[in-house]
């Protein structure tokens, strides 16, 4: 040893990128010590360990994660709804039927209990005429702006800001072990697109998610990606595999939903032929966020609850296993 | 200076993995020099150089290649044709119907004439009959297995090896130089996807195609993505700026071609707001490939050669801009 200085700060350096040294500091520090800390851990290090019998190469370790109360808050009404409202009332000068037309004149009033009653088919309604009509950039923006502006009265905070710090903890966790973290959500894919990068570091092209028809045509002689109101794809329940399948083509080995809309994701990840993780958000903190799960009219948990006590699926407890809910109440 | 060995060492370590060294190297050798592999580089350097006018963000560099006759051989038969045909006589056993219904009872014969006669009704019955009844995971199995086992007659070998050495040194650059490259062809997505990632280091998830239905359902008490014989999405000339809109969410800035079904995709790709390149393979080479362009039956090349004299669009002439065409020509 004649740089015995030189040779030690080479080797401190080269421990900075050793995952062996990363693992001796915390990877979720939002997450509490327990049970389901230590699952995703030893799942991570016992795929990605080169001497492990469930060792699995990087090209096959893909993660997907609804979006819609696993990834951001859902309660008590979905983002994208309160986007859809919000666009109506931004439209509404230049859509002067909607002064008569139901369910756009209650909603234009402020009369949420007639909007309510309209249920699903007034719902599709709304979101097809706020939805559809503009071009592929144009709605984008749209989208970017209003997450990045409007302000959530509950958390007097931006609807952006509102996803969990754990989770955006185990997203760059699951990538720093070569996984691809893709969103699987029965949420718009466009709209959810227009900020996962920023939000989550996941790439426009990882999030999978319902779309309307889109054509391509001529508008003032310019070729155009133009949204039309017509559903193309539901990517919710059956159809999450269905959408994995048609833009992934392979099987995840971990999943993470948080209602039973998320079961068929879960079943067709547990399904995998080597070893997979599969866990749902259970939403127990009235506190720092919400309690609900089987009779709620959004993220219904129920047959999932079930189900994860004979079946090899992991219940996260928020208000038990996470430490920090929301970035900004990080000290 | 005290150890100048051991410093020089690393400096040239160093130097290995930095690009600006990289670029004294040809990062192209499979094309030859001249004003396509000038423009080609220039671009490049021109969205990757962070004081340049026309950098782009690595999130932006979206690059999209097609595939037949792009990126593999296409002349005169479509590849996935041909592992149609092979599929029907592999499966007649279990079609004894295919004895007396045309266009299997040609094809089982050997009688070419009367399946192209059975035009492309014909060949989307084969195409369905082959492609539909199976597993995600089965056919995918399928499908590499045939591409990987299977010889062309006239190049004398596998299928999988027939794809063009310059266009494998180019997708290696872009990807070198922050770009995502992604597939976006007529062909069947869950085809291709088989062995993107060991031919063109493209993940499955960076593959956009046409597509069949597939249906989420319990299988002999396992639950199965099934794929069943009914169109889903085609992803041809139009189609391709909606796939890339659904599948992406981003105009690339770099779109490859070689017919008049990729025009649509070229020109979503130059109207992006910034620098765009886009580039048309021409099939000029009788005597190490095939010659074809405005009238041949597959790949056809007419309305965007017209074109490409009065837009910015880039025609490589295979015979005379590329020194090599595949990786078994290199020596």
């Amino acid at each position: 040893m004649k740089h015995p200085k030189l040779l030690l700060t080479l080797f401190l350096i080269s421990l900075l990128s050793n995952p062996l040294f990363a693992q001796t500091t915390d990877p979720l520090p939002s997450w509490n010590d327990g049970k389901v800390k230590d699952k995703i851990i030893n799942f991570v290090q016992a795929v990605t360990t080169k001497s492990s019998p469930y060792y699995v190469v990087p090209t096959d370790r893909i993660a997907t994660f609804d979006n819609d109360g696993t990834l951001w808050v859902e309660y008590p009404t979905y983002t994208q709804v309160l986007f859809a409202f919000d666009r109506v009332k931004e439209l509404a000068p230049s859509h002067p039927e909607w002064k008569t037309q139901q369910p756009f004149k209650a909603l234009l009033e402020g009369d949420m209990k007639t909007v309510g009653a309209s249920g699903m088919k007034g719902l599709v309604e709304i979101l097809m005429a706020t939805h559809s009509g503009m071009s592929g950039d144009e709605f984008n923006e749209e989208s970017a702006k209003w997450l990045k502006t409007t302000q959530n009265t509950h958390f007097k905070h931006l609807y952006m800001e509102l996803v969990y710090q754990p989770q955006l903890e185990l997203l760059n966790y699951l990538r720093a072990n070569g996984f691809k973290t893709f969103i699987v959500s029965g949420g718009g894919v466009a709209f959810m697109r227009s900020v996962t990068q920023e939000v989550y570091g996941i790439p426009t092209y990882q999030v999978i998610g319902s779309s309307i028809v889109s054509k391509y045509k001529k508008v003032d002689g310019e070729n155009e990606l133009v949204r039309v109101p017509k559903i193309n794809f539901i990517n919710d329940e059956a159809g999450k595999p269905v959408g994995i399948y048609n833009h992934i083509g392979k099987r995840p080995i971990f999943a993470f939903g948080n209602s039973d809309h998320d079961i068929e994701m879960i079943e067709y990840t547990k399904e995998t032929k080597g070893l997979s993780l599969a866990l749902f958000v259970h939403h127990t903190d009235s506190s720092r966020e919400f309690a609900y799960d089987r009779k709620s009219h959004v993220g219904t948990l129920d047959k999932a609850l079930d189900r994860a006590k004979k079946e090899d699926w992991i219940i996260v407890d928020m208000k038990k296993d996470w430490k920090t809910i929301f970035p900004f109440n990080l000290k």
